[in-house]
């Protein structure tokens, strides 16, 4: 029953008599009011795309990021609360300096995978004078796309700390359409070309506006280049292959 | 159902079932009880404009700052809680001067307004001796004006610890009127002089008071002279090309 | 409705749904409570009038202080919490000293008012070994009377931590029926022998007991002489002045 | 109305909507419960007189002390809690014995009110390791006597951490109808020895118990010869004068 | 009214609106429900003697300890939670010795009683380190029975940290009866034989069982032999002479 | 009634009005949903016999350990939280390796009761970085079987941190049955060997399987051989002796 | 009654009144909710079979890992929240790595156990700056496999930090038909072989999808080669011998 339930779903860090944690899960709701993303792995490389919310005509859609470089191997598409993801990126870039300062290599993808990860374990613990432990659940989650020896892969990340990997991912508002979308098109040898032209047609579904080269975001990291954000006319001319 | 949503919004950092974060949305509502102030960007410099709500005769107008220099190349108007926009904007000249020390350049204008929210984002962390930590979330919005090798830039920052670059923006309890007056007067290639008269205008629409040299503020922030609050004499000549 | 209302009240730094925050708000109340304070600024200093409230004839009415000095420039009328207010007087006069010793140069009225509110604001940030913080809002408002080199200048804090200056202000509990009094007689050219005057008939028109010179207090700050509370002969004679 | 009042009156401090602090007001209920306990000022020196509640005829008299010396020249009468009081009064030594071994003169008598009504108002500052902050108000009144540069003096302390100065004054369960019973007898030119002869016969009036030399306590402060207990003789002789 | 009142008894020190403090009350309600002891002072030394509740065949009797030595000259019997009386003790033992070895002379019997309040008052405090602060009132009375230069004395010490001194006192489930017939009995010039038989009769009259030298204790302190335990054979001795 | 009493039963350690500490009682309660354990004395050593629930055929009998070595003469049978026990079977080691290696001799048998009691008190004391606090009582009680100079000794703790000393005694979800066949059948001077048969009679006639040498546990503490655990074939031959 | 009950099980650590622990039982519902694992023990080694969750054809089923090394003898099965298990299973590796530093040798798989245990036990301790404590009980369960000096073993934990050592054991959403069809269908003798086979058939029945050899894991732990899972074709054979 309703009233039972809600008193458990206060507690930042209780379970339910089911079992669960419904903090997290709510924090998993927050991010279903976010801006859809979407990211595509290929034999050459993983595309990122993102939806971006020009709310007013006088809000520099420029000035919206929601693909962000980690290191040069490694990027993320967030969806969800941006003041948190600013936060959860800051540790992932953090943690890959360290890497390779330690390693003289850079950070492995499901490394810093598993950073962000922890992190996002460890709210609720309180004031212990750490970098970034929060009280309540981060309400974001993220597609972080890398290549490393293992080649290039895509890590889905969500507020419980968990992770997964994937073929191809969407997350945000829009996801449950887009990821269906993805599974029916998706294939093993899609082509990094084809990728890009598939992840903006995605997208195109579930936005609300219509898509232009204002409203979208568009990467990619590959082997040869690492991280590249696609340049206005980069990401027209994709528009235009669609 | 009212009873059961009540029983979210009081905790300062738990997640609604809705993923909603109700003590931000709150503080958000101060804001909207606060006086109207508006930024406008230009291609010469960025104008700031606000309105000062002078209670009684007796009162000083002159004593009412609701815009404050921040660093030579940098201001902010602000909406909301006085005291709390006294602690951002400490916490914002501190970061400011530590960066001119650190790298001997000016704080990018886009760094102080990161750096006023990850303030923001970090109530609610409990007694860890830092300098402005808070026990609730900020009830205040900014507008941060700077020019920076970038050109000049108009930032808004909200309670959440998020901010989004702007063309032109309005805060406070006639922000919603306003916005939509600056949506249809405002193009790309406004000159700093008229919009200075543009700011005006539109506060003055929105003001419950005539408006005078006394009972509104302006500045402006350019390249050659940095920030300059207006004297009344000036204010008094914009006033008259209304 | 009042149940919900009541259930964002009781957290000393919660914000209600209207964006309020109401231990300062009940704070303020406090106020209301406690005996009228009058300020008025002249061009040659500043007057500070008080009511005693003497509810004991065997009360020595020579010991209650509702007037202290800050430092030799510097004064302030208190209105609400008696014991609050030694804690922010105290406060105020370690500020000024620490100036004086820093600066060879006495502390400017704003920058000790300004002191006084950063106190104010920091309530319910726990226990950080700091000299005052409190778990509460303060119950107090100041009138703080001082000249510096910008003149004679009136403040008046309350407990929200926001300051505002005043030609001529009333708090406590006759503050509303007082402040339109002062409104209609104040002008900008009044002596201070006037205003000596206007003070004691302001209060007069508020306090229940027939005004005498046992329960009132009267003090000026002025340039040459700096703080000085009126003898009872003094007193008298502004008194048989009225 | 009774069930909305007492959502505030648990919160040790917090403000009700009429700005009211329940806890401390309850506080001094506590007083009210509490033996009764006399203090009159002369000009000779002052006169503290308490009623000693000897619940049982098994209890040894002498052992109970609500009179106690806090220096040679301040001394005290408690009504309340004993074991609260025993804080306060050993705080108050400490800082008169501070002040000697500082100053190589007697701590002024206002100066130990003070230090005792800083300590009240402490209470709810959390773990800070300090002597004796409490979680909760103080439930004791004391009265002051002492005699110093400005001749003998009586203070009234509360819960609240206010103090008043007092020609005399009564706490405690009869104070009502004490001090209606000073008012009336009270004169500012009263002897010593009248003043002995006063405080006994009030206490009379508000005593269950026929007064004698075993159920009250005298004692006097003078210039002369400081604080002194009346013996068991000296007690009989004045209640023999009465 | 009931529901009322049980708002305030929960908080372990926050006072009623009758000023008073419901958890020190229940408190004593805990020592209410514990088993009898009774202490008589003499003019040769004071008699302890306490009721033992042997549940069980076979809980070895001896084993029950209710009357424990402090110093060489000091010695108390408890009534209320066993485990709580131990700290208190242990408390009294440290106090006792460090006062030896700073001093050089056994500590005085009001010291020790007054170290043991001190401890009582001080639940609640939080987290500071200290050797046994609690989270509740501790929930034990004890009779402490000493020899000093002032002669044999007897203390009642209780929840709240208050502490009297008695010619003759009962504490635990049978104290109502028990001091009704203490007060009938004891005279001042009783002697140490006569308080050893007075103390089993009042005894006797409050236990359920039948008394004998295996379900009672009894305990002396004089000058000459400081604290000493009645042997089985001593005791039937008393017992005899009954 | 249920529903105040309720009120209090939640607090971990707050008095009820009747002076009850609940959440200690509902440990006690969790001892009572524990398997059986008896202890016996005799003048030879002490007997401890445990039953072992073995709730799947899979897992493995030998890995269930309700009897634990405390220290070479000292042994335990818990009944209650396996988790808990752990923990303050743990503490009682250290101290007993503390005691010898301080005073080159074994603890005495009391003393490590003791010890394991101060432990169970101090629950609730909050985080001071000590061994092995709890926020709620241990669940937890034990039967502590030693032999020292004073000979055999058995001793009972319960989740309060009281001890007691007994002849022979049963703790668990069988207690009430097995503690009245005790005292029917159990007399002074019984020898080892019939304790052994003892313990196991009564085991038997409170379990619900039939007792067998898998689903049993039994040990003694000799001053000879110290503590020694039964051998199944040892088992088996008293079993073969009921 | 259901209503009363709700007041216990919020508390994390508060006990009912019939004497349990709410919050480690809701954890332990956790695991019911997650996916089955099943261990065996056999003379010659431990096997591990877990099935994976491929909730989306786009996830990379090779990233889920269910079973993970802990050292070189020891690895582990885990069921529930799989963020929570990397914390138990990261401070049993730096356990292990421990122990082989500082002793020479593998360390005993009790001993591994016992460490996840008590760490699992700390919970609720706030915060003490340690590795791992969390603010609720861990809701995971693990089968911890090894092989030391006492042959192979299998371990089962759960969130109240109880262990207990199995034959056979199945844990997770299918964990009673499994645990059920293990204890009809193991034997003391099976070989590694047949182990191999019986774990996947008994997935194979608790199991939504059709076993193959992506969605299930296996892995074994013997004595001459330590822990190692199965490659794909190793898994397919297994299967086909089914």
């Amino acid at each position: 029953m309703f009233l039972t339930r809600s008193e458990y779903d206060r507690g930042v860090n209780t379970f339910s008599p089911e079992g669960r944690l419904f903090q997290v899960e709510y924090a998993i709701e927050a991010i279903k009011l976010g801006s859809t993303a979407i990211g595509i792995r290929t034999n050459e490389g993983v595309i990122l795309a993102v939806e971006k919310r020009v709310t007013s005509p006088l809000l520099v859609a420029d000035s919206i990021e929601k693909i962000l470089e980690i290191d040069r191997h490694v990027a993320c598409a967030m969806s969800g609360l941006t003041a948190d993801s600013r936060t959860m990126i800051e540790h992932a870039r953090v943690e890959a300096q360290n890497h390779t300062f330690a390693y003289e290599e850079p950070i492995p993808v499901e490394s810093v995978t598993q950073a962000v990860c922890d992190l996002a374990l460890r709210f609720g613990e309180g004031a212990d004078g750490q970098e970034s432990t929060m009280s309540r659940p981060f309400g974001v989650a993220l597609l972080i796309a890398g290549v490393d020896e293992r080649g290039p892969q895509l890590y889905n990340t969500d507020p419980s700390g968990t992770f997964w990997r994937y073929e191809a991912k969407a997350i945000g508002a829009g996801s449950e359409g887009a990821q269906t979308e993805l599974q029916e098109q998706y294939h093993r040898d899609i082509t990094l070309a084809d990728a890009e032209v598939l992840a903006l047609k995605v997208l195109k579904q579930v936005m609300e506006e219509k898509l232009s080269n204002t409203n979208v975001q568009l990467a990619k990291v590959t082997q040869e280049t690492g991280y590249s954000i696609y340049a206005k006319d980069e990401l027209q001319s994709v528009i235009s292959r669609m």
